[in-house]
């Protein structure tokens, strides 16, 4: 008889399904199967990690296992890209329910597979254990490549800030999955999988941003973070944005501002910089300027009527 | 009014607590605060991720939230040493529910910089989100320092097979805390805290060992992952074990055999290790053989009649 859950498969044989197969990477000389992983590191290590909770940052029935398991990697790896680092390793903390079915950690696990090859990262490792609710914990390591990273305190007065990747998106998606719709398909899709713009954060470093970080509790919450860390201001020109169709629809559709959804919609995982006048990478959008003053982010010269983002304890 | 909650303190409020005053450690550029910790890692990372979920690796009301955080690190930790690696850096993915007090947070914060000193690991990241319980990753990244990490498959005939560590002591305690007792005094605190042993998976290295683990599932079934992947027999010698006092006096009032604690008990995160003949640091302990057959743990050359580890989807 097949074993249908993990409960029934057990932690050993479920891991070895995860791990089957994994292809080779020449920087890992000790993959999954020890008791740690053992890779060569190009410069310094840069490390981050995001925990994915059921009932928090997902629902089972809102987003398919695969790209749940894509999510849970472009997330952590956006982190790297926003130091401008290269994507390196990627080790799983996964804690699941024991009825759950074996199929569902197959296709997150191919999703997982699936993003770390997109961002160009060896999956090293990982941890499964039992829970209630499905918690998904992803640490990913970039290397510097002897390159100094791209912090969020570099900002100067006289920079222009700028954005790539896409921004509102994951929130019109939610709004529209939040009403019962599944339509339109391609915001509910970005809702479920962020696009990361992988390289582009290492092309950022190259290019000389001063400052960046990638968009997961919305824009101008985000960007607040390099005001603050910078101790500059910062005001954006909305009239620089350009709002794509699907948001359009969405916010007449709701009745709400489509810039809002720009603004403050977290999760796309954009990267947002500042960058030295004329060093802007072009496929970068310039959509504001760095200036002296108290830390603050503004819209057109004024502050923002809205709340800025996203506190996981708060909402 | 004080904030008594992780709900009212907020998610960046809590973290600020959990992160202000960290020691300063050399090898860190980066620390918590920007979007990744940036580090230097000296030769290859070695690295390893364990989750820890209430309701099935603790119940918060049978280890203190120090202990807890302690013991996080320690686990994790002690796959490094099980590489034959030194300590390096840490990061935490910590899920807690909104109304869990500020004054727990800050205690499992303390146990977890305790340990980190106590392993000579820097606290560089982590995560802190919502969830129904909670759920502590903790991800390790020691450093091989040029030296060829040991792996669990360069057992070889004629090794012997030795450890260092507590056995059985974590597995005494939560048989004590489960019939309602909270002594042995010292049972309940190893099972609430592991006592890895620092360095010695570093000093097994440099003697020369041939295959190492930490004794996370049980003394049996970790030297059969050694079995194993080395493809060689392993025969134990029960009269080499000393029965520690607290083992016998719990063994006695629950009847049960102070062997099986010591040979099936996990959690105590003691290393085991195969030497060459003669190799043998001297604060390890002698306990068997290696030899050429099919991969097998035996004890006094019979196998060991009883579930040979843990499995977590299985109990």
């Amino acid at each position: 008889m097949d074993a249908t859950t993990v409960g029934s498969l057990g932690e050993f044989g479920t891991i070895s399904r995860i791990t089957a197969g994994l292809p080779h990477a020449p920087a890992v000389s000790v993959g999954p199967g020890d008791d740690a992983a053992v890779f060569l590191v190009n410069g310094s290590s840069v490390t981050s990690v995001d925990v994915l909770v059921e009932g928090v940052h997902f629902r089972r029935d809102w987003v398919p296992a695969e790209m749940l398991g894509r999510r849970a990697v472009a997330v952590a790896s956006a982190d790297i890209e926003a130091m401008g680092a290269h994507q390196g390793a990627v080790l799983v903390g996964l804690t699941v329910p024991a009825d759950i079915p074996v199929a569902w950690i197959d296709d997150l696990a191919r999703g997982i597979r699936l993003e770390c090859e997109a961002a160009g990262a060896a999956l090293v490792g990982g941890d499964l254990t039992r829970g209630r609710d499905v918690v998904i914990s992803v640490t990913v390591m970039g290397e510097t490549r002897g390159a100094p990273p791209v912090l969020r305190s570099g900002a100067q007065a006289g920079d222009v800030v700028a954005f790539r990747g896409r921004l509102g998106w994951s929130a019109a998606g939610l709004a529209v999955l939040s009403r019962g719709f599944r339509s339109p398909r391609a915001l509910v899709e970005a809702y479920q999988l962020p696009h990361v713009p992988y390289g582009a954060g290492a092309e950022a470093q190259l290019a000389g941003a001063t400052a960046m970080i990638d968009v997961s509790d919305g824009l101008l919450a985000d960007l607040g973070h390099i005001a603050d860390a910078s101790q500059v201001a910062i005001d954006l020109d909305s009239g620089r944005f350009e709002i794509p169709d699907p948001l359009h629809a969405v916010a007449s559709a709701t009745g709400a501002d489509p810039l809002r959804f720009i603004l403050t919609g977290g999760e796309d995982h954009a990267l947002a910089a500042t960058f030295p006048l004329g060093k802007v990478p072009p496929e970068w959008r310039v959509i504001g300027v760095v200036a002296d003053g108290e830390p603050t982010v503004l819209v057109d010269g004024e502050p923002y009527g809205a709340t800025p983002g996203w506190d996981h304890f708060r909402h």
